[in-house]
Protein backbone atom coordinates (compact mmCIF):
# COMPACT_ATOMS: atom_id res chain seq x y z
CA UNK A 1 0.00 0.00 0.00
CA UNK A 2 2.22 2.72 -1.09
CA UNK A 3 0.04 6.18 -1.75
CA UNK A 4 0.52 7.80 -5.34
CA UNK A 5 2.15 11.19 -3.22
CA UNK A 6 5.60 8.62 -3.20
CA UNK A 7 5.55 7.77 -7.13
CA UNK A 8 8.35 9.65 -9.19
CA UNK A 9 8.59 9.30 -12.81
CA UNK A 10 11.76 8.22 -14.21
CA UNK A 11 12.27 10.64 -17.45
CA UNK A 12 13.60 7.18 -19.39
CA UNK A 13 10.07 6.34 -19.08
CA UNK A 14 9.47 9.22 -21.15
CA UNK A 15 12.82 9.33 -22.95
CA UNK A 16 12.02 11.52 -25.91
CA UNK A 17 11.18 14.65 -23.73
CA UNK A 18 13.46 17.28 -22.87
CA UNK A 19 13.89 17.81 -19.06
CA UNK A 20 11.66 20.88 -18.64
CA UNK A 21 9.17 19.02 -20.84
CA UNK A 22 8.54 16.21 -18.22
CA UNK A 23 8.84 18.13 -15.04
CA UNK A 24 6.23 20.21 -16.80
CA UNK A 25 4.20 16.86 -17.16
CA UNK A 26 4.78 15.71 -13.78
CA UNK A 27 4.11 18.88 -12.77
CA UNK A 28 1.03 19.28 -14.42
CA UNK A 29 -0.18 15.71 -13.78
CA UNK A 30 0.36 15.55 -9.67
CA UNK A 31 3.67 13.29 -10.19
CA UNK A 32 5.64 14.67 -7.16
CA UNK A 33 9.48 13.16 -7.76
CA UNK A 34 11.29 12.60 -10.77
CA UNK A 35 14.08 10.75 -11.39
CA UNK A 36 16.70 12.15 -13.68
CA UNK A 37 19.34 10.66 -16.56
CA UNK A 38 22.49 12.55 -17.12
CA UNK A 39 21.73 13.25 -20.67
CA UNK A 40 19.13 14.80 -20.87
CA UNK A 41 20.66 16.91 -17.28
CA UNK A 42 23.84 17.70 -18.64
CA UNK A 43 21.97 19.26 -21.84
CA UNK A 44 20.88 21.66 -19.85
CA UNK A 45 23.28 21.66 -16.78
CA UNK A 46 22.92 20.45 -13.66
CA UNK A 47 22.85 23.83 -11.97
CA UNK A 48 19.94 24.63 -14.32
CA UNK A 49 18.61 21.29 -14.44
CA UNK A 50 17.96 21.30 -10.39
CA UNK A 51 16.20 24.87 -11.15
CA UNK A 52 14.10 23.43 -13.60
CA UNK A 53 12.93 20.53 -11.52
CA UNK A 54 12.64 23.01 -8.04
CA UNK A 55 10.48 25.31 -9.40
CA UNK A 56 7.81 22.48 -10.65
CA UNK A 57 7.97 21.32 -7.40
CA UNK A 58 9.58 17.93 -7.65
CA UNK A 59 11.64 15.96 -5.57
CA UNK A 60 14.48 14.06 -7.47
CA UNK A 61 14.27 10.67 -6.33
CA UNK A 62 17.44 9.69 -7.88
CA UNK A 63 20.10 10.23 -10.70
CA UNK A 64 20.81 7.58 -13.56
CA UNK A 65 23.37 6.43 -13.89
CA UNK A 66 26.72 6.13 -12.69
CA UNK A 67 28.82 3.18 -12.79
CA UNK A 68 30.35 0.64 -15.76
CA UNK A 69 33.42 -0.01 -13.41
CA UNK A 70 34.75 -2.70 -15.77
CA UNK A 71 36.73 -0.51 -18.74
CA UNK A 72 40.19 -1.56 -20.15
CA UNK A 73 42.80 -0.38 -17.78
CA UNK A 74 43.80 2.38 -19.87
CA UNK A 75 40.22 3.91 -19.15
CA UNK A 76 40.25 3.99 -15.99
CA UNK A 77 41.00 7.19 -14.81
CA UNK A 78 38.27 8.91 -17.27
CA UNK A 79 35.65 6.42 -15.64
CA UNK A 80 36.54 7.35 -12.43
CA UNK A 81 36.28 11.22 -13.66
CA UNK A 82 32.86 10.44 -14.95
CA UNK A 83 31.42 9.47 -11.76
CA UNK A 84 33.15 12.11 -9.52
CA UNK A 85 31.16 13.97 -12.31
CA UNK A 86 28.03 12.55 -12.10
CA UNK A 87 28.29 12.59 -8.04
CA UNK A 88 28.54 16.23 -8.45
CA UNK A 89 25.40 16.49 -11.06
CA UNK A 90 23.59 14.24 -8.35
CA UNK A 91 24.11 16.33 -5.51
CA UNK A 92 23.89 19.43 -7.23
CA UNK A 93 20.11 18.35 -8.26
CA UNK A 94 19.89 16.71 -4.76
CA UNK A 95 19.15 13.34 -5.93
CA UNK A 96 18.22 11.30 -3.32
CA UNK A 97 20.54 8.67 -4.77
CA UNK A 98 22.99 8.01 -7.92
CA UNK A 99 21.85 5.13 -9.31
CA UNK A 100 24.98 2.80 -10.21
CA UNK A 101 24.80 0.04 -13.30
CA UNK A 102 28.29 -1.58 -12.32
CA UNK A 103 29.21 -2.55 -15.60
CA UNK A 104 29.94 -6.29 -17.04
CA UNK A 105 33.34 -8.46 -18.38
CA UNK A 106 36.05 -6.17 -18.55
CA UNK A 107 36.58 -6.13 -22.63
CA UNK A 108 38.39 -9.45 -23.87
CA UNK A 109 38.04 -10.83 -20.49
CA UNK A 110 36.08 -14.16 -19.32
CA UNK A 111 36.81 -13.58 -15.53
CA UNK A 112 33.87 -12.46 -13.76
CA UNK A 113 35.50 -12.77 -9.85
CA UNK A 114 38.01 -10.10 -11.32
CA UNK A 115 35.42 -7.72 -12.92
CA UNK A 116 33.37 -8.08 -9.85
CA UNK A 117 36.93 -6.72 -7.75
CA UNK A 118 37.09 -3.96 -10.32
CA UNK A 119 33.84 -2.83 -9.10
CA UNK A 120 35.11 -2.98 -5.10
CA UNK A 121 37.44 -1.45 -6.31
CA UNK A 122 36.05 1.77 -8.02
CA UNK A 123 33.41 1.91 -5.19
CA UNK A 124 36.03 2.42 -2.66
CA UNK A 125 37.70 4.83 -4.64
CA UNK A 126 34.18 6.80 -5.04
CA UNK A 127 32.50 6.51 -1.69
CA UNK A 128 35.30 8.91 0.40
CA UNK A 129 34.19 11.36 -2.51
CA UNK A 130 30.49 10.36 -2.17
CA UNK A 131 30.49 10.61 0.93
CA UNK A 132 32.07 14.56 1.19
CA UNK A 133 29.58 15.74 -1.40
CA UNK A 134 26.28 14.37 0.64
CA UNK A 135 25.32 11.97 -2.31
CA UNK A 136 24.78 8.41 -1.82
CA UNK A 137 25.64 5.53 -3.93
CA UNK A 138 23.06 2.54 -5.24
CA UNK A 139 24.56 -0.56 -6.18
CA UNK A 140 22.10 -1.74 -9.18
CA UNK A 141 21.64 -5.62 -9.60
CA UNK A 142 20.53 -6.23 -12.59
CA UNK A 143 19.17 -8.97 -14.51
CA UNK A 144 21.84 -11.37 -14.98
CA UNK A 145 20.88 -11.46 -19.01
CA UNK A 146 22.67 -8.56 -18.87
CA UNK A 147 25.82 -10.06 -16.76
CA UNK A 148 28.24 -10.19 -19.71
CA UNK A 149 28.03 -6.42 -20.99
CA UNK A 150 26.27 -4.31 -18.41
CA UNK A 151 26.31 -5.83 -14.68
CA UNK A 152 28.82 -8.29 -13.49
CA UNK A 153 26.44 -7.72 -9.41
CA UNK A 154 23.02 -10.26 -10.78
CA UNK A 155 21.67 -10.55 -7.76
CA UNK A 156 20.26 -8.20 -4.45
CA UNK A 157 22.37 -10.83 -2.12
CA UNK A 158 25.20 -9.56 -4.48
CA UNK A 159 24.63 -6.20 -4.36
CA UNK A 160 23.86 -5.97 -0.37
CA UNK A 161 27.28 -8.08 0.14
CA UNK A 162 29.25 -5.17 -1.92
CA UNK A 163 26.98 -2.11 -0.08
CA UNK A 164 28.33 -3.47 3.24
CA UNK A 165 31.51 -2.59 2.78
CA UNK A 166 31.01 1.24 3.31
CA UNK A 167 28.79 3.15 5.45
CA UNK A 168 24.97 2.50 5.16
CA UNK A 169 24.39 6.62 4.13
CA UNK A 170 27.05 6.60 1.38
CA UNK A 171 25.82 3.02 -0.25
CA UNK A 172 22.68 1.84 -0.30
CA UNK A 173 21.45 -0.98 -3.17
CA UNK A 174 18.48 -0.55 -5.89
CA UNK A 175 15.74 -2.96 -5.57
CA UNK A 176 14.46 -2.75 -9.52
CA UNK A 177 11.38 -4.93 -10.11
CA UNK A 178 12.49 -5.78 -13.46
CA UNK A 179 15.65 -7.11 -12.14
CA UNK A 180 14.86 -8.97 -9.08
CA UNK A 181 11.93 -11.10 -9.32
CA UNK A 182 12.80 -13.93 -10.17
CA UNK A 183 15.06 -14.55 -7.80
CA UNK A 184 13.60 -17.30 -5.63
CA UNK A 185 15.44 -15.19 -2.33
CA UNK A 186 14.54 -11.33 -3.34
CA UNK A 187 11.79 -11.08 -0.43
CA UNK A 188 14.39 -12.27 2.18
CA UNK A 189 16.85 -10.54 0.46
CA UNK A 190 14.72 -7.35 0.91
CA UNK A 191 14.39 -7.67 4.53
CA UNK A 192 18.06 -8.29 5.00
CA UNK A 193 18.79 -4.93 3.30
CA UNK A 194 16.81 -3.00 5.48
CA UNK A 195 17.95 0.48 5.80
CA UNK A 196 20.56 -0.69 2.87
CA UNK A 197 17.27 0.12 0.82
CA UNK A 198 18.25 3.38 -1.39
CA UNK A 199 16.08 3.36 -4.13
CA UNK A 200 12.85 1.15 -5.24
CA UNK A 201 12.21 1.11 -9.45
CA UNK A 202 9.62 -0.83 -10.87
CA UNK A 203 8.31 -1.64 -14.74
CA UNK A 204 7.22 -5.31 -16.05
CA UNK A 205 8.56 -8.17 -17.29
CA UNK A 206 6.88 -8.99 -20.94
CA UNK A 207 7.33 -11.81 -22.76
CA UNK A 208 8.10 -12.29 -25.16
CA UNK A 209 11.25 -10.34 -24.77
CA UNK A 210 12.16 -7.33 -27.88
CA UNK A 211 15.01 -8.19 -30.17
CA UNK A 212 16.87 -5.71 -28.34
CA UNK A 213 16.27 -7.04 -24.71
CA UNK A 214 17.10 -3.80 -23.29
CA UNK A 215 13.41 -2.70 -24.54
CA UNK A 216 11.52 -5.66 -23.24
CA UNK A 217 9.70 -3.72 -19.92
CA UNK A 218 6.47 -2.57 -19.93
CA UNK A 219 3.92 -1.22 -17.43
CA UNK A 220 3.04 -2.44 -14.34
CA UNK A 221 0.09 -4.73 -14.82
CA UNK A 222 1.51 -5.71 -18.57
CA UNK A 223 3.82 -8.44 -17.50
CA UNK A 224 4.69 -11.37 -15.44
CA UNK A 225 5.53 -9.43 -12.28
CA UNK A 226 3.47 -9.85 -8.74
CA UNK A 227 4.18 -6.22 -7.19
CA UNK A 228 2.43 -6.42 -3.86
CA UNK A 229 5.02 -9.00 -2.21
CA UNK A 230 7.59 -7.01 -3.83
CA UNK A 231 6.39 -3.49 -2.22
CA UNK A 232 5.21 -5.16 0.99
CA UNK A 233 8.69 -6.45 1.64
CA UNK A 234 10.15 -2.68 0.56
CA UNK A 235 7.72 -0.88 3.32
CA UNK A 236 8.55 -3.02 5.85
CA UNK A 237 12.24 -2.20 5.74
CA UNK A 238 11.48 1.06 6.78
CA UNK A 239 11.70 3.01 3.48
CA UNK A 240 10.18 5.98 3.02
CA UNK A 241 11.54 6.90 0.08
CA UNK A 242 9.89 7.49 -3.91
CA UNK A 243 8.84 4.35 -5.74
CA UNK A 244 9.99 5.16 -9.55
CA UNK A 245 8.41 3.72 -12.69
CA UNK A 246 11.57 3.45 -14.97
CA UNK A 247 10.51 1.48 -18.10
CA UNK A 248 12.44 1.26 -21.28
CA UNK A 249 10.12 0.62 -24.13
CA UNK A 250 9.94 1.75 -27.68
CA UNK A 251 6.17 2.08 -27.85
CA UNK A 252 5.83 3.76 -24.50
CA UNK A 253 8.53 6.17 -26.15
CA UNK A 254 6.65 6.61 -29.38
CA UNK A 255 3.55 7.47 -27.01
CA UNK A 256 2.35 10.86 -25.79
CA UNK A 257 3.70 11.89 -22.26
CA UNK A 258 0.33 12.60 -21.29
CA UNK A 259 -0.71 9.11 -22.02
CA UNK A 260 2.00 7.66 -20.46
CA UNK A 261 1.92 9.24 -17.38
CA UNK A 262 -2.08 8.63 -16.68
CA UNK A 263 -1.33 4.52 -17.64
CA UNK A 264 1.45 5.07 -15.01
CA UNK A 265 -0.30 6.88 -11.90
CA UNK A 266 -3.45 4.23 -12.74
CA UNK A 267 -1.43 1.42 -12.47
CA UNK A 268 0.66 2.34 -9.91
CA UNK A 269 -2.56 2.72 -7.79
CA UNK A 270 -3.89 -0.54 -8.73
CA UNK A 271 -0.84 -2.97 -8.21
CA UNK A 272 1.19 -0.60 -5.83
CA UNK A 273 -1.52 1.77 -4.10
CA UNK B 1 40.91 -31.46 -17.71
CA UNK B 2 38.11 -33.65 -19.49
CA UNK B 3 38.96 -36.53 -21.71
CA UNK B 4 37.32 -36.20 -24.80
CA UNK B 5 36.10 -39.99 -24.77
CA UNK B 6 33.55 -37.93 -22.04
CA UNK B 7 31.91 -35.52 -24.92
CA UNK B 8 28.67 -36.36 -25.72
CA UNK B 9 26.46 -34.29 -28.46
CA UNK B 10 23.20 -32.98 -27.66
CA UNK B 11 21.54 -33.93 -30.45
CA UNK B 12 19.55 -30.70 -30.63
CA UNK B 13 23.00 -29.19 -31.62
CA UNK B 14 22.76 -30.96 -34.89
CA UNK B 15 18.67 -30.60 -34.92
CA UNK B 16 18.06 -31.00 -38.50
CA UNK B 17 19.72 -34.22 -38.52
CA UNK B 18 17.05 -37.52 -37.90
CA UNK B 19 18.63 -39.58 -35.24
CA UNK B 20 20.53 -42.69 -37.79
CA UNK B 21 22.53 -39.12 -39.17
CA UNK B 22 23.60 -37.78 -35.53
CA UNK B 23 24.57 -41.36 -34.42
CA UNK B 24 26.80 -42.04 -37.78
CA UNK B 25 27.91 -38.34 -36.98
CA UNK B 26 29.45 -39.24 -33.86
CA UNK B 27 30.17 -42.27 -34.79
CA UNK B 28 32.46 -41.56 -37.53
CA UNK B 29 33.95 -38.59 -35.89
CA UNK B 30 34.56 -41.13 -32.41
CA UNK B 31 32.31 -38.99 -30.09
CA UNK B 32 31.42 -41.67 -27.56
CA UNK B 33 28.32 -39.94 -26.35
CA UNK B 34 24.83 -38.78 -27.48
CA UNK B 35 21.99 -36.68 -26.06
CA UNK B 36 18.60 -37.42 -27.37
CA UNK B 37 15.52 -35.58 -27.34
CA UNK B 38 12.46 -36.95 -27.96
CA UNK B 39 10.93 -35.35 -31.15
CA UNK B 40 13.53 -37.56 -32.31
CA UNK B 41 13.80 -40.57 -30.55
CA UNK B 42 10.02 -40.68 -30.88
CA UNK B 43 10.14 -40.30 -34.99
CA UNK B 44 11.63 -43.90 -34.82
CA UNK B 45 10.20 -45.45 -31.50
CA UNK B 46 12.46 -45.37 -28.41
CA UNK B 47 12.82 -48.91 -29.10
CA UNK B 48 14.61 -48.64 -32.46
CA UNK B 49 16.22 -45.56 -30.90
CA UNK B 50 18.10 -47.64 -28.69
CA UNK B 51 19.15 -50.36 -31.32
CA UNK B 52 19.86 -46.91 -33.34
CA UNK B 53 22.57 -45.33 -30.87
CA UNK B 54 23.88 -49.17 -29.55
CA UNK B 55 25.06 -50.16 -33.71
CA UNK B 56 26.63 -47.30 -33.27
CA UNK B 57 28.94 -48.03 -30.21
CA UNK B 58 26.87 -44.50 -28.10
CA UNK B 59 26.24 -43.96 -24.70
CA UNK B 60 23.49 -42.14 -24.23
CA UNK B 61 24.14 -39.45 -21.65
CA UNK B 62 20.60 -37.81 -21.04
CA UNK B 63 16.99 -37.66 -22.71
CA UNK B 64 15.68 -33.90 -23.25
CA UNK B 65 13.06 -33.25 -22.19
CA UNK B 66 10.32 -34.20 -19.31
CA UNK B 67 8.93 -31.32 -17.30
CA UNK B 68 6.55 -28.01 -18.02
CA UNK B 69 4.95 -29.17 -14.51
CA UNK B 70 2.59 -25.82 -14.76
CA UNK B 71 -0.16 -25.81 -16.85
CA UNK B 72 -3.50 -25.05 -16.68
CA UNK B 73 -5.24 -27.50 -13.62
CA UNK B 74 -7.17 -28.50 -16.59
CA UNK B 75 -3.99 -30.02 -18.53
CA UNK B 76 -2.27 -31.73 -15.19
CA UNK B 77 -3.08 -35.78 -16.05
CA UNK B 78 -2.22 -34.87 -19.31
CA UNK B 79 1.07 -33.56 -18.62
CA UNK B 80 1.94 -35.98 -16.09
CA UNK B 81 1.16 -39.48 -18.29
CA UNK B 82 4.11 -37.28 -21.25
CA UNK B 83 6.35 -36.90 -18.25
CA UNK B 84 5.33 -40.56 -17.78
CA UNK B 85 5.96 -41.73 -21.64
CA UNK B 86 9.49 -39.50 -21.07
CA UNK B 87 10.67 -41.55 -18.31
CA UNK B 88 9.52 -44.81 -20.53
CA UNK B 89 11.16 -43.80 -23.33
CA UNK B 90 14.75 -42.88 -20.89
CA UNK B 91 14.40 -46.45 -19.85
CA UNK B 92 14.38 -47.65 -22.99
CA UNK B 93 17.04 -45.50 -24.46
CA UNK B 94 19.09 -46.49 -21.22
CA UNK B 95 19.88 -42.72 -21.07
CA UNK B 96 22.18 -41.28 -17.79
CA UNK B 97 19.24 -38.85 -16.78
CA UNK B 98 15.94 -37.61 -18.01
CA UNK B 99 16.31 -33.62 -18.54
CA UNK B 100 13.52 -31.76 -16.79
CA UNK B 101 12.57 -28.28 -18.07
CA UNK B 102 10.23 -27.33 -15.01
CA UNK B 103 8.12 -24.90 -16.33
CA UNK B 104 7.62 -21.28 -15.64
CA UNK B 105 4.34 -19.53 -14.16
CA UNK B 106 0.95 -20.77 -14.73
CA UNK B 107 -1.13 -19.15 -17.68
CA UNK B 108 -2.49 -15.95 -16.18
CA UNK B 109 -0.53 -15.90 -13.08
CA UNK B 110 2.10 -14.04 -11.28
CA UNK B 111 2.52 -16.20 -8.42
CA UNK B 112 5.83 -17.34 -8.97
CA UNK B 113 5.95 -19.54 -5.32
CA UNK B 114 2.77 -21.54 -6.79
CA UNK B 115 4.81 -22.36 -9.86
CA UNK B 116 7.67 -23.79 -7.63
CA UNK B 117 5.07 -25.71 -5.46
CA UNK B 118 3.41 -27.18 -8.82
CA UNK B 119 6.60 -27.92 -9.73
CA UNK B 120 7.48 -29.75 -6.24
CA UNK B 121 4.43 -31.59 -6.55
CA UNK B 122 4.95 -32.81 -9.92
CA UNK B 123 8.10 -34.65 -9.37
CA UNK B 124 7.02 -35.84 -5.81
CA UNK B 125 4.44 -37.79 -8.08
CA UNK B 126 6.90 -39.02 -11.02
CA UNK B 127 9.58 -39.88 -8.46
CA UNK B 128 8.51 -43.35 -7.90
CA UNK B 129 7.75 -44.10 -11.06
CA UNK B 130 11.33 -42.99 -12.20
CA UNK B 131 12.82 -44.89 -9.42
CA UNK B 132 10.92 -48.23 -10.24
CA UNK B 133 12.27 -47.30 -14.15
CA UNK B 134 15.48 -47.17 -13.20
CA UNK B 135 15.37 -43.39 -14.45
CA UNK B 136 17.11 -40.78 -13.08
CA UNK B 137 15.85 -37.04 -12.90
CA UNK B 138 17.53 -34.13 -13.68
CA UNK B 139 15.70 -30.72 -12.60
CA UNK B 140 17.88 -28.20 -15.08
CA UNK B 141 17.84 -24.51 -13.55
CA UNK B 142 17.27 -22.12 -16.37
CA UNK B 143 18.38 -18.33 -16.70
CA UNK B 144 16.71 -16.36 -15.08
CA UNK B 145 15.33 -14.59 -18.26
CA UNK B 146 13.59 -18.36 -18.92
CA UNK B 147 11.54 -17.57 -15.36
CA UNK B 148 8.32 -16.51 -16.85
CA UNK B 149 7.55 -18.91 -19.30
CA UNK B 150 10.45 -21.87 -19.13
CA UNK B 151 11.49 -22.92 -15.87
CA UNK B 152 10.69 -20.79 -12.65
CA UNK B 153 13.48 -23.12 -11.15
CA UNK B 154 16.30 -20.01 -11.87
CA UNK B 155 19.09 -20.93 -10.11
CA UNK B 156 20.94 -24.27 -8.71
CA UNK B 157 21.02 -23.33 -5.34
CA UNK B 158 17.28 -23.85 -5.98
CA UNK B 159 17.33 -26.54 -7.99
CA UNK B 160 19.39 -28.46 -5.37
CA UNK B 161 16.83 -27.57 -2.71
CA UNK B 162 14.29 -28.71 -4.62
CA UNK B 163 16.19 -32.42 -5.68
CA UNK B 164 17.67 -32.93 -1.81
CA UNK B 165 13.54 -33.83 -1.05
CA UNK B 166 14.21 -36.91 -3.20
CA UNK B 167 16.73 -40.03 -2.92
CA UNK B 168 20.00 -38.91 -4.67
CA UNK B 169 19.42 -41.96 -7.34
CA UNK B 170 16.33 -40.60 -8.42
CA UNK B 171 16.55 -36.63 -9.03
CA UNK B 172 19.53 -35.03 -9.83
CA UNK B 173 20.42 -31.49 -10.59
CA UNK B 174 21.66 -30.89 -14.00
CA UNK B 175 24.37 -27.77 -14.62
CA UNK B 176 24.47 -26.33 -17.61
CA UNK B 177 26.80 -23.46 -18.45
CA UNK B 178 24.65 -21.33 -20.47
CA UNK B 179 22.19 -21.20 -17.11
CA UNK B 180 23.95 -21.07 -14.43
CA UNK B 181 27.81 -19.15 -15.02
CA UNK B 182 26.45 -15.53 -14.16
CA UNK B 183 25.68 -16.60 -10.53
CA UNK B 184 28.59 -15.65 -8.24
CA UNK B 185 27.60 -18.62 -5.73
CA UNK B 186 27.64 -21.65 -8.00
CA UNK B 187 30.76 -22.75 -7.44
CA UNK B 188 29.76 -23.25 -3.96
CA UNK B 189 26.64 -24.96 -5.22
CA UNK B 190 28.69 -27.39 -7.40
CA UNK B 191 30.47 -27.73 -4.71
CA UNK B 192 27.67 -28.42 -2.12
CA UNK B 193 25.46 -30.20 -4.77
CA UNK B 194 27.95 -33.03 -4.81
CA UNK B 195 26.60 -36.28 -5.81
CA UNK B 196 23.40 -34.98 -7.22
CA UNK B 197 25.09 -33.79 -10.09
CA UNK B 198 23.47 -35.77 -13.01
CA UNK B 199 24.57 -34.05 -15.56
CA UNK B 200 26.87 -31.57 -17.14
CA UNK B 201 26.28 -29.38 -20.28
CA UNK B 202 27.91 -26.71 -21.91
CA UNK B 203 27.51 -23.73 -24.93
CA UNK B 204 28.47 -19.81 -24.69
CA UNK B 205 27.02 -16.53 -23.77
CA UNK B 206 27.23 -14.96 -26.73
CA UNK B 207 26.54 -11.52 -27.22
CA UNK B 208 24.02 -10.05 -28.06
CA UNK B 209 21.56 -12.25 -27.48
CA UNK B 210 19.31 -12.60 -31.16
CA UNK B 211 15.81 -11.50 -31.38
CA UNK B 212 14.84 -15.39 -30.68
CA UNK B 213 16.95 -15.42 -27.05
CA UNK B 214 16.47 -18.87 -27.26
CA UNK B 215 18.91 -19.46 -29.92
CA UNK B 216 21.52 -17.15 -28.31
CA UNK B 217 23.99 -20.12 -27.89
CA UNK B 218 27.66 -20.46 -29.29
CA UNK B 219 29.94 -23.01 -29.64
CA UNK B 220 32.35 -22.80 -26.79
CA UNK B 221 35.02 -20.31 -26.95
CA UNK B 222 32.90 -17.91 -28.86
CA UNK B 223 31.62 -15.96 -25.97
CA UNK B 224 31.61 -14.62 -22.06
CA UNK B 225 31.95 -18.02 -20.03
CA UNK B 226 35.15 -19.63 -18.82
CA UNK B 227 34.42 -22.97 -18.69
CA UNK B 228 37.39 -24.17 -16.84
CA UNK B 229 36.83 -23.53 -13.35
CA UNK B 230 32.82 -24.79 -13.91
CA UNK B 231 34.44 -27.73 -15.04
CA UNK B 232 37.10 -27.85 -12.41
CA UNK B 233 33.86 -27.72 -10.02
CA UNK B 234 32.33 -30.60 -11.22
CA UNK B 235 34.95 -32.47 -11.59
CA UNK B 236 35.77 -32.20 -7.35
CA UNK B 237 32.07 -33.47 -7.37
CA UNK B 238 33.26 -36.58 -8.38
CA UNK B 239 31.12 -36.48 -11.13
CA UNK B 240 31.96 -39.46 -14.24
CA UNK B 241 29.35 -38.78 -16.26
CA UNK B 242 29.39 -37.50 -19.98
CA UNK B 243 30.06 -33.66 -20.96
CA UNK B 244 27.39 -33.14 -23.43
CA UNK B 245 27.83 -30.11 -25.93
CA UNK B 246 23.78 -28.59 -26.21
CA UNK B 247 23.75 -25.42 -28.47
CA UNK B 248 20.81 -23.91 -29.74
CA UNK B 249 21.90 -21.55 -32.60
CA UNK B 250 20.60 -21.17 -36.13
CA UNK B 251 23.42 -20.95 -37.79
CA UNK B 252 25.19 -23.60 -36.26
CA UNK B 253 22.00 -25.41 -37.05
CA UNK B 254 22.35 -24.58 -40.55
CA UNK B 255 26.04 -25.70 -41.08
CA UNK B 256 27.04 -29.13 -42.39
CA UNK B 257 26.74 -31.56 -39.11
CA UNK B 258 30.33 -32.42 -40.26
CA UNK B 259 31.67 -29.06 -39.85
CA UNK B 260 29.81 -28.60 -36.14
CA UNK B 261 31.23 -31.73 -34.97
CA UNK B 262 34.85 -30.91 -35.98
CA UNK B 263 34.12 -27.98 -33.95
CA UNK B 264 32.81 -28.96 -30.91
CA UNK B 265 36.05 -31.79 -30.32
CA UNK B 266 38.48 -28.94 -31.21
CA UNK B 267 36.56 -26.86 -28.82
CA UNK B 268 36.21 -28.94 -26.31
CA UNK B 269 39.90 -30.07 -26.19
CA UNK B 270 41.17 -26.89 -25.73
CA UNK B 271 38.69 -25.33 -23.02
CA UNK B 272 37.94 -28.82 -20.99
CA UNK B 273 40.47 -30.74 -22.41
Amino acid sequence: MIALDRLSLNTATVKRLKLAEAADLCARHGVGGIGLWRDRVQEVGSERAAAIVADAGLHVSSLCRGGFFTPDASQRAEMLDDNRLAIEEAATVGADVLVLVCGGLQPGSRDLPAARDLIAAAITELAPFAQEAGVRLGIEPMHPMFCADRSAITRLRDALDLARQFPVETVGVVVDSYHVWWDGSVLADIADAGDRVASFQVCDWVVPLPADMLLGRGHIGDGSIDFAPLAAAVEATGYQGMVEVEIFNQDIWDAPGDETITTVKSRFATHLG
